[in-house]
């Protein structure tokens, strides 16, 4: 039984409520006593049980403590990046084009099958610690960049070994994130393969890997009909579902995703009225990306509000990818939700920290509560507002790590 | 006569070309020369002249070089801040309702007011020390948070004793920022003051301090016949013209910033196409602040591509405040201009280099080109484009300051 820790001399706490919806606490001077590498106690100093009053104290240096973020969707793992091509599509050229020319995702494909798994974990760990350093404690990691069995599997495998590092994350199988060069014109085929022989067969070779599967159901990727026997597949294999839906047209991806109880529904631009009440009553958290709308430019960002007013829990994400984001920066996320998906500061906080790990099912995550894991970040600021306001800082948040 | 100083060991270097427009250059392994604080010379490593061929060298350190960026719009002093406030417009209370509770720009007005002469220059290094480590190597500010002749004289003083400290600016003398509490109702009354009184006696009182005088027409603030007031006055003192311009609705004000021969009209969200065509013809540069749109949570950015289409010389600025965005980070801004405002690359550097120099007369600012001061930065990256590709990153430069 491990000694019990204090943390004081804290400015204030910030932490979404998890027994209440959209309840975010605001806690002057208080004191987080943590223990056996979970939050044991929070709340004002005066407030302190007497049984942590001789316990070992960590200073607070005054500052203001919150739960780490929690990203919820991101490709973490690819080769190469595409800055050029980025700079030809600022000069006019379009996706189209430069995709006819072999560009686009199948560069980003190329350049993935041709890294070993050292290779893969390597970029995967330096843009985990470049998350961790602005405060992003646990990461949702897809595959989706191989497009071949033995590729994806590599991808998965150098997952795993980041696990085994000490990272933590959550791990979604997505061979069927786009259309290889070699099923070109055949998704049928495509879908039937992945399916019915990569997905089991990624599942058998690395067991207790991945938690997730995940489709593209889009105008010109995949049909909802596809996505339906991706995520069947995935369920026998004891997979949970999570779909990239109606991103750039209505496809009823996210009807699709309440339909089949998947935790997460994905970009969501262009969700219909119908699919938010169908998420809302089946537990899909609608899981928005506003990152990714500003890198492709568009000008209208997910209807976060009308999510809310429907009853969903709406999260936030970084979609951190090299074609659509090439961004992992979670204080812009956050100043995107309040800015442009008008959310309030509270609302946007508990979608970047209770909510994504709720689609996760994490329940000791994106909260401060008893039974936290004791991980959680220090915030030289007056009051966290000042992260959203001060547009233009990079805010480094000082992290406590208790858990291990 | 001082020694050459070359840098070398450099990976690339970008800078617009002064004597064309919209030219931006891109040389590989390139070397500078430096000499009696300006560039003397810059090129590929083969072409380098024979007669440097034996001077000192400062290392590049595989680096790419380009000028400092020119910040032409911010309202650089103010006292306390606006976090509280702006959380409750998140909240959806109306800028109309705090306004009418005293707060808004009085509330800053009102902690300008209170403020001494060495805390305001305290406030302004800060920022100005924030900015440089941003890449920001030269700064207009205005004045604006008085709105009465003794606090914009500090405030001018404040300004003063900044420059003093080397600190490279350009300050603009704009008691016409608003409407103080004093004058409420009485605009007509508030002009005349700020014209025949105020801003002759600020000149009087701080020689050779401001170079340029600044007028917000907007509906609601002042009219074009008031802004022509102000600036007729400026123009009687040696103060060049700036104008805040068609912001929220078309005033006309791009038109008087043509009329006037203004340095730059600013904002420009609601300027007509007679306005962009009157800018082009009278060389006023039309300066867009993009992070201002992004803070206010509106959807529309200015129309950046129909001015260079028009003709103009574009720039971007950060419009630094409290109110309306409270942010001064460069690559945010470049980021916007590219994606949002649908810029190339080049155009949304020059707009943050060449062209701001220019409105401000700073022919030796904005640019690599011999006659440049001597003041660069260094960015370790593989590709100047991926300061915009990789969008979260909140990259710093080293800065070489061979100038003084």
């Amino acid at each position: 039984m491990e000694k019990t820790k204090l943390l004081t001399n804290l400015r204030g706490l910030i932490t979404p409520d998890p027994s209440q919806s959209w309840k975010v606490d605001f806690i002057e001077a208080p004191v987080v006593a943590l223990k056996n590498g979970h939050v044991d106690w929070i709340g004002g100093r005066a407030e302190l049980p007497s049984e942590y009053a001789n316990s070992e104290q960590i200073d607070g240096k005054g500052k203001w403590a919150s739960p780490g973020f929690v990203d919820p969707h991101t490709h973490l793992i690819f080769g190469g990046d595409r800055s050029q091509e980025f700079n030809r599509r600022l000069h006019g050229v379009t996706y189209a084009q430069i995709a006819s020319e072999g560009g686009g995702i199948r560069e980003t494909v190329r350049a993935t099958r041709q890294a070993t798994v050292s290779e893969l974990v390597n970029i995967g760990a330096s843009r985990l610690q470049k998350m961790r350093s602005k405060g992003v404690l646990h990461v949702e990691c897809k595959t989706g960049y191989g497009l071949e069995l033995e590729t994806e599997s590599r991808l998965l495998q150098a997952y795993s070994e980041l696990l085994k590092s000490g990272w933590s994350l959550d791990i979604t199988i997505m061979p069927a994130h786009d259309i290889p060069v070699e099923y070109a014109g055949k998704p049928d085929e495509y879908i039937e393969v992945v399916s019915e022989e990569w997905q089991p067969e990624l599942v058998r070779r690395h067991p207790n890997t991945a938690s997730f599967c995940d489709v593209f159901v889009e105008k010109g990727v995949f049909t909802p009909e596809h996505g339906r026997r991706v995520l069947e597949s995935g369920l026998r294999l004891g997979l949970k579902p999570r779909i990239h839906a109606d991103e750039f047209v209505h496809t009823g991806g996210a009807e699709l995703a309440a339909e089949f109880g998947a935790a997460s529904a994905d970009h969501l631009m262009f969700c219909s009225d119908q699919g938010m009440a169908a998420m809302a009553k089946a537990g899909v958290v609608p899981t928005l990306l506003p990152a990714t709308t500003l890198f492709l430019g568009m000008r209208d960002f997910a209807p976060a509000r009308r999510m809310i007013e429907a009853g969903c829990r709406v999260a936030l994400a970084s979609d951190f990818n090299p074609g659509s984001c090439a961004c992992i920066d979670p204080l812009l996320i956050l100043r995107l939700a309040c800015l442009q998906l008008r959310m309030t500061f509270e609302e946007a906080f508990t979608a970047m920290t209770l909510h994504p790990a709720l689609s996760l099912s994490r329940s000791d995550l994106g909260h401060l509560y008893p039974g936290a894991r004791a991980d959680l970040l220090l915030w030289d600021v007056k009051h966290p507002l000042e992260l959203v306001y001060w547009m233009g800082e990079a805010y480094r948040p000082e992290i406590i790590c208790a858990s291990a």
